[in-house]
């Protein structure tokens, strides 16, 4: 008898789906819409539909399904309790609980999607076979997703591998979305990259190919970076110091093997690796030998493949 | 058949060693000293032979013994290799391999001495029965320990912990022992608490009690701080914000139930507990539910605590 098993992405927009093998190769994988209506209550239903039709169609038996893991857009407790997940509409939800119920009782695991991330990317992509990982994913914020031994950490209190939060400069003046100042999203996402770079403008009258664009993007500041500019590399380089001084932080808390750097901002390649390998060297310096940095290879996969390892 | 172990952590003058029962209840302590000629080649055996002498006149079997824990004074890999250990002289070396081999093949485990003081406040100590605990002493230098779901990350390179290097100021003008600029231990140390008070009293001519005093020590900074003195205000002020800081990073890396403060520092009592979780309060914003500050409650006797918890 064959094994399988289905790994769950949960989103605020979309469900990503993957049917894997027991060795955890993906067979195929799907997207169903995410209905959050009524308190998010909708969503499982679909979800648990959605695997059986799926099994059907594949000839595959239910007793076949080692189990469904499942990626969260929230803190996820390692019981499963989910207190509050604006993003769904969940609030004192048990989402293993539910699916399990849903699907006849299969075993279902749940965790916060950026640590089901990281475990993905350590699981088959940029850190294949390593079992300590931390994944730093660099979005419209900073998410982050700690493995130790094999397994995700996702903290007592479920702040485990909350990176972005991390405070470099406590001198900042402008207040983080969570209302610190100086958090780590506030330079290294996509938005606070722009922001970085939109301040180095008004602070000077130096030259730079920026000035020129009304809605300046994260990528355009990396291109002129690349193509020379000063002021864009400036910005580049306050997003890779401060990298690099978050990525020492963990280093000398958990000392992993690998940082995996993903979402949108990753696709800047190496200067991005390249720039925090840098600052990371400087701010380790009592650590003889050092953790690679790898761009993430898995890109949007990542949450299916780490949520399949839950229960593989 | 009752059953025993035995907790050894192994200092530059002497060998702390702990007879326990299974439930890791101390039976009794003896020191031996730690004789560092010919490498280090010496302490294991007299380690081994005082352990076979303490059972005899016990009248323990060595079948009755489940096995020997032993803390060493710098990294150790999971594995128990010691690459290189300058405090002993010890240089590729196996104490595992070395003691299980003088005891007849009795279980061995070893772990850095930080890490393993940890593992004891976090079994019989301040965290008593707490899974997920960080503890940080204050001593000379800063030496940290993590515990995630009961067991010490030692980290991959051996610098789980290495807490006290954590930059918290990169723009330190002074450099740490270690080279870098701005470590914790550059302010939270007993030496770091005295040079930031002779930073301050040399930067103003405010009056502070702690002018008239020629050898300044930890102690009395703390003292004349508690007395009202403001000059030794701020420099206990600025050791809690760095702690506060620098445990914010741990909590949004692995986010434990408490954090231990021991070493001799931690002697000041409150006014440091208090000190540090307001700093931590505030830099960890994001977080509803907050980590607890302990002061360490085992003192000297956390490492043969933590180090018979290795092989409990």
């Amino acid at each position: 008898m064959r094994k399988y098993a289905v790994g769950v992405d949960i989103g605020g927009t979309s469900v990503k789906n993957g049917l894997f093998d027991a060795e955890g190769n993906l067979i195929e994988k799907w997207e169903i819409p995410t209905r959050k209506e009524n308190g998010g209550g909708l969503i499982m239903k679909d979800v648990a539909e959605a695997i059986e039709k799926r099994l059907l169609d594949k000839g595959i038996k239910k007793q076949e399904l080692l189990g469904v893991g499942v990626g969260v857009p929230g803190p996820v407790q390692t019981d499963g309790y989910v207190s509050l997940c604006p993003n769904l509409g969940w609030r004192d939800y048990n989402p293993d609980k539910v699916l399990s119920e849903l699907l006849g009782g299969i075993p279902v695991k749940a965790g916060n999607d950026a640590n089901v991330a990281a475990l993905g990317e350590a699981f088959k992509g940029a850190a294949a076979g390593e079992d300590n990982v931390v994944m730093l994913t660099l979005g419209t914020g900073v998410g982050g997703g700690i493995i130790v031994d094999g397994k995700i950490v996702a903290g007592v209190h479920g702040a485990g591998g909350e990176l972005g939060h991390i405070v470099v400069n406590p001198e900042e003046p402008l207040a983080c979305n969570c209302g610190n100042h100086g958090c780590l999203e506030q330079y290294a996402s996509a938005t606070g990259v722009v922001r970085v770079a939109r301040r180095l403008l008004n602070s000077s009258d130096e030259k730079s190919s920026l000035r020129g664009i009304s809605e300046l993007t994260a990528k355009q500041v990396f291109d002129e970076a690349k193509a020379g500019d000063v002021v864009a590399a400036k910005a580049v380089d306050t997003l890779c110091m401060y990298l690099g001084l978050a990525s020492a932080h963990c280093a000398l808390t958990i000392d992993p093997d690998a940082f995996v750097i993903g979402g949108g901002v990753s696709k800047a390649g190496e200067i991005l690796t390249n720039g925090i390998s840098s600052y990371f060297e400087r701010f380790t310096h009592i650590i003889p030998k050092k953790a690679a940095f790898k761009l993430a290879t898995l890109g949007n996969d990542a949450g299916i493949y780490g949520a399949a390892k839950l229960v593989l």
